[in-house]
């Protein structure tokens, strides 16, 4: 199995007290480069992989081989563990390198464990609150929508698909006890005040 | 001193490596409710507060009354904590107790230590990958905007503040070596790429 975790922000105390858990119980842990790996050192020596800055496809798509091949050698009979910096979800090469892991090891089972990302840790180093709606961006299109407080999911998705979007989950009470995930199709009529909804274009 | 650490958004093991040493070792830890309660109690025994859920605004000002001067009592001489769900920063009740207790007892010293948020944590527990633009709601108007990897932050905040924006604030390399944080009057013309820049209309 292979776990990517969020690494938070940049301090080593930043990680989750699961992500120090399973940086010492790994069979082996990999990092993306150096920033990731002072992170981690107080936990555990890693591996380091090449992820290369670049805008050249084929040499991506070569290094993401090499790097599935390095990571299976653990992953298949045990459990290696992938750092990445902030949060996995957001803005990471874990996507890509996820997608050609399972091209060529489709019985590898991987999952992500969440970190503390940028999106978020900025505020409590500015000392700003933020109570009110935000946009997020790294230059790219608003493509996805993350709506808190849903309490009427399905007449929420109904609007949101005549403003274009297409891709639905909901998560109630998520972390805790009486957790669901609903998709498109089994969108609840009403939902706990506890509860995310994620949309995409 | 007062600690306002965001407790993640469910799991015991999802609050940082930095939470459980502060729960630990705080001479006293406080919480709003039930399920924060829970998220703590394998590090530490709280004490609950109440925090009321009403729009009597007569009513919330005198819980936080009461809430900053249990608070005080111990933030005075010696550090106190107080968890909050998710991250203290963001669409938080922090906020209003905050403007209290510095009211009522200003020589208190407040931090925020950030936690993994709701706003960021859907995302590992649906299995999907955010690698564009974001907005964020919780039904309110979309006052304050995030921007990620800028690299000419005074050309940016040039740009934003004809779209309306007021407030600027930027973090390179935050919670890293060599961070630094910028207001609008020492804005640089350069940044790392390991920067974020916040702006609120």
């Amino acid at each position: 199995m292979l776990v990517a975790l969020g690494l938070g922000p940049g301090d080593s105390e930043l990680i989750t007290v699961r992500g120090a858990r399973l940086l010492r119980t790994a069979d082996k842990v990999f990092v993306p480069g150096e920033i990731a790996r002072r992170i981690v050192l107080p936990y555990v020596d890693p591996e380091l992989l090449d992820f290369p800055m670049t805008n050249d496809e084929d040499a991506i798509t070569k290094a993401m081989e090499r790097n599935s091949d390095r990571i299976a050698k653990y992953a298949l009979n045990g459990t290696a563990v992938l750092g990445i910096l902030g949060d996995p979800s957001f803005f990471s090469t874990y996507g890509r390198l996820y997608t050609i892991l399972k091209q060529r090891y489709p019985s590898i089972e991987c999952t992500v464990e969440p970190g503390i990302s940028s999106i978020t840790a900025f505020a409590a180093k500015m000392g700003v609150a933020v109570n009110s709606g935000l946009e997020v961006s790294d230059g790219s299109e608003k493509a996805c929508r993350v709506l808190l407080k849903v309490r009427r999911p399905r007449e929420t998705v109904e609007k949101l698909r005549k403003e274009g979007f297409k891709e639905f989950v909901l998560a109630e009470r998520m972390y805790m006890d009486g957790e669901k995930i609903y998709g498109e199709s089994d969108m609840p009529e009403v939902c706990d005040y506890m509860s995310v909804l994620f949309a995409r274009r």
